[in-house]
């Protein structure tokens, strides 16, 4: 639907948005695993989209996979457990697998998903190690289907808004980068402190947005990496795994990118970047809304703070619409499976920095945005 | 879905939220109107309803509803026109008329729905007349249906959290509220700048926010009106409608609210409460999104300025759920006609008061919340 | 003393600031009330000044005038009464007395220095009436002397640039203007709820900031005034003197300002502009510190708020050094006596619309900025 | 001057502020260096002191020194240039001696100030090498005189405001600090580009602030330090000194501390502070003023931002002022000779650790607060 303007020329442009597919039309996901994030994020953001729909769930739990199945209307014949998923393969309301399962588990339904055919869009971290991303990447392209990582932010519309300022010059050449995203872990008993589940601690889960954002923001890889780590003596919760860590990155343009993380600390997500004619700063980066754009330069002789307006959208809405646009356009997901990769083989030369005290060196990155999809379009 | 907290305990609490109701379950609403408030937020905000659908439309564009109908997955027979809008008395899917047309058609509209037996959702203001608006709650009682008037603030979270602070006692003794709900109009042809259409200019349609406000945030009724109008001489928006409205409301309890709505300012909403101990600032407070909220307060000796955390949702989305929630519960709506009623009266009175360049007196207002159903319960 | 420019040409602009005036050669002033006033803010803001020091002290209590003058390393012939005041005509280090007593006493004290052929800088209120005020400013016409009135915030960076922006364009044509100033009065011995010393209550002490403002900015005179006006019945603090006033002014132009003042409230200062093209808002406009200016407008299709960067400085310092350079330079002060002549006519129509219920209608003002002197330069 | 309150008690306290000292009990100080922050800052600060008095002036510009002088009231006599400057020690007006030269003047001045057995006050940093700084420390002590080095960030009051809060368990344990303070260096010639006048480029002059503000907030020294630097190749700024350096600190407590620092991005300062319970942001956090202190914490299960109400002070005066209560009262500065020469300490680490590419280790540092002087009293 497109409507007449009827505010002033000097109010807020209203561009009409593109009106949603028939719920025919959309492209069908089975959402693999039913736990908090996919209760209280995914399966609600679906209500948001325009180009998908929720088609099957699987789950090792039989009763939840029925409430939620009920919930969302589906039928007993959409719901999988781990034994039966690989029947998904003659399903053909099904063209997307969502994986949301702990990250140990990612790889064995990535594989099995390819196997059946279907598209692949995989939470963040892809897997417990560039190996296993590797074999995933691989069994996608021999299987013939796509494969994204559901990076959020680099859908998120703040973001998106941010990185387009940094490309289009206004804050002249970047200098440097922090980020920060941390959190408090409770219950020990979680699987993502269990390291044979979650690869490590606070760096794969949390830390790793400060990572990818670095990346995502200047396009290129780094070169050198410093890292130091610190998990506080006798806390149960960091028995296996990592509690904090803070690694710089060194790109190849000469931005200095300083990541902080930690399972230990109240939330808290903040992002800064320098460049030589302005600063930007995002409050709550990472957080799953809430992001607030601000943006400092000089403007007749004097500092101005401008707060940026962005459209206020869900995420994940919009992560899970790209998917479903590279499935009916026949596009590469900006965020395949390389992109994964990468952040992998940089987890694990953050891990041996850390471990060495000797900054790791890495070959150049190559072209920038070197292991991304065709750039977003125009947000709609 | 309840999930294990996995949080430390000094991070924000996790409620669990109840899960939506079942397709099929939840109340069936008729969207009569289709124009920018339907389809750029009444429309997709049911995508975020646990307890509501989208059942039928009401267009006098038979494309417009084709072409909506379609991306909802309505059949033909879900597609009303105004002529052959009475035949909904016959569609068992439909519970709710949610009236979305401009003010005038509204009356005729509730008394048809009420007529057809169904319960209505009609948008503000009800009317464009306290006598019509009188007419349509009688036409509602008759026919044993629900009348709620969609303000939406009164369901917003913010409000309501201003609300409970307000009650709590947070703030002391209220002394004085400001409100101010401006924005410029363009397209002189619009329906919003004909006084047969519309009933009035910003007043009835922006500024009625600053006295519901008002209102809502008391839980009394003005005793003492006065005003002021100013429309630009010659300008083409405002031959019909008045373009500006600074008016006063003196409440039983003392509170002084001073109110400004403007056709011609640049959008811009705020809304400031002060009180014996403290005071509120909401930036946006009437826009459809984007809310937040700040109270100043003394802590050990120093001004503090608190932003406040509060649930970020959909407020139409909250609104219809509210309705259909009293569909389900039997309950009467916290916003019923009455509450609609009790605007034009006042909006009369600060025309008059205007006019005359004389404070206007009113009589008592009775009882806390006078004009409203019970209570909303926790936020959930 | 100036600098070459060390930063780069993109960092905010240092402008060299002309350098302050050797202690001899800058204007003396007698501060003539030791009250709180000139205890923690004016006379601390001398050491902030660049054309004007301390010469001399008139006070009633002879140990606190002892006391003062001591920290101020200023000799006892320094140090007056209110008997011995009128020899300061005899004092050549003497150019300026500040009267910051009581209201009431305001106007002896600018007759007695007018007569001592001293130039007078007359806190605000000037008066308790406009009878009081027109013979103030004929004792100091006849007498040759300065007359201004010391409205700091038409000295405050921010609200100079708030201006500035106005003029310029930058807002489009103003529509509305909101003000607030309230705070809670305590002790209820003070003289600022007698009426025989403050000569009212909220309105003539802080809600004149509101009024002030209004008029500073458009440059205009009210030609209607509605109002309200309440106090708690049985608060022993109001016995004599007005709680709360709300008043709405319109201006030639159409601006609609609407005016909060309370002494009941929480400490609270807001100040809202709403034009055409965008809106600004200032918190803590009233403050002595701690101004901040919001602007709020779109760029490229969306809106976004800046805050803007101003200059900190100490506003009483501008405004007494604003009354030095007036002196030194022979021009007139920019608020002269006529600025709060006006206030005192237009606080009495204040008074009258709220009792009488009735809309005073006033006369037109004249031309832009008719009570004010020459405007302010660059800020220096 | 003690005044009554007049505020109710639901306002900020209104504390009493001691009175100033009459110009002659002050304590004198020699301004040793007519800069840029001798001329903007420094001098001008003075006007705010309570106890401090500028009694002399050390230039090696006749013209400067006798400008200044005469728009201080400075006789001739008051004026030094560096051949004169030992004759300082006849001029019983002078106590301290405050070095505001490039930094490898500063122990040449130090040193003979103190063979003059003058107090000094030495701006940051004190020296261009620990071994400079030792010399300068030994000298001061040799001659019985104090050594305060001008850590102005220490005696900030939202700095002092935070690090209570810090110590106070406000935010549980600390996991995470971040700073960052940048700013784009212009002009090519200026003196903080030559290695043997700054000792070093962007981390001896304002990286400093974020290494000593580490410490300052954790009280420890670290054991750990990692460190990333990067010149732009060819930019002729960067020729002898670095552009941008990215360090990180691990305390013994395990705090990590992530710092960045750069001459080559537009001005901005960032303080982060993360601990369990809470975080902690400071806009502007090394600026000469504006800083603004948010607190991030869960109220009611809620997250609530709060923005700390903080007097607002002179930093500059409250450090010059201290420096002189130290002198009256014969007690140690909080921020001695030892101080400054453990950042010189630790500013070598991070050179070696930049340039090996090493994780460098350092010994325990022994008690909170170990290189400090007793702690500030309540501010005043």
């Amino acid at each position: 639907m497109k409507f007449d303007p009827i505010a002033a020329a000097t109010e807020p442009a209203q561009k009409p948005k593109p009106g949603p597919l028939p719920p025919a039309e959309r492209v069908g996901f089975a959402i693999a695993g039913l736990g908090r994030l996919a209760g209280e994020e995914v399966i609600p953001a679906f209500g948001e989209c325009r180009r998908s729909r929720i088609a099957a769930l699987v789950s090792g739990s039989p009763e939840k996979a029925a409430a939620v199945g009920k919930s969302l209307g589906l039928g007993t014949s959409a719901l999988y457990d781990y034994e039966s998923f690989d029947r998904i393969a003659d399903d053909p309301s099904v063209q997307v697998v969502y994986v949301i399962t702990p990250n140990a588990l990612h790889k064995d339904l990535v594989i099995r998903a390819a196997r059946a055919k279907k598209h692949v869009l995989c939470e963040k971290p892809m897997a417990t190690s560039s190996a296993d991303a590797r074999e995933m990447i691989e069994a996608c392209d021999r299987a013939g289907v796509k494969l994204m990582i559901a990076y959020r932010s680099q859908y998120q519309k703040h973001h998106r808004r941010l990185l387009g300022d940094m490309r289009s010059g206004r804050f002249g050449t970047i200098k440097m980068i922090e980020a920060v995203n941390v959190q408090a872990q409770g219950d020990v008993r979680q699987w993502r402190l269990r390291k044979a589940l979650a690869g490590g601690g606070s760096l794969p889960d949390i830390g790793l947005y400060c990572l990818n954002e670095a990346r995502f923001l200047t396009g290129e890889e780094p070169v050198e990496i410093s890292a130091q780590i610190y998990s506080t003596p006798g806390d149960p919760r960091f028995a296996e795994v990592e509690e904090s860590v803070a690694f710089t990155l060194r790109f190849p343009s000469g931005v200095l990118a300083s990541c902080s993380t930690s399972y230990g600390a109240h939330k808290s997500q903040h992002l800064l970047v320098n460049g030589e004619r302005g600063w930007a700063r995002m409050d709550k980066a990472f957080a799953y809304r809430g992001q607030a754009l601000h943006i400092g330069s000089v403007e007749n002789g004097a500092e101005v703070v401008e707060t940026v307006g962005v459209e206020v959208t869900n995420q994940f809405a919009d992560e899970i619409d790209h998917m479903a646009q590279c499935v009916l356009e026949g596009r590469v997901p900006r965020t395949p499976g390389q992109e994964g990769l990468q952040d992998h083989v940089l987890m694990e030369a953050i891990y041996e920095a850390a471990r060495t005290g000797q900054t790791v060196k890495l070959g150049p990155g190559g072209a920038l945005d070197a292991t991304r999809g065709p750039p977003l379009g125009e947000p709609g």
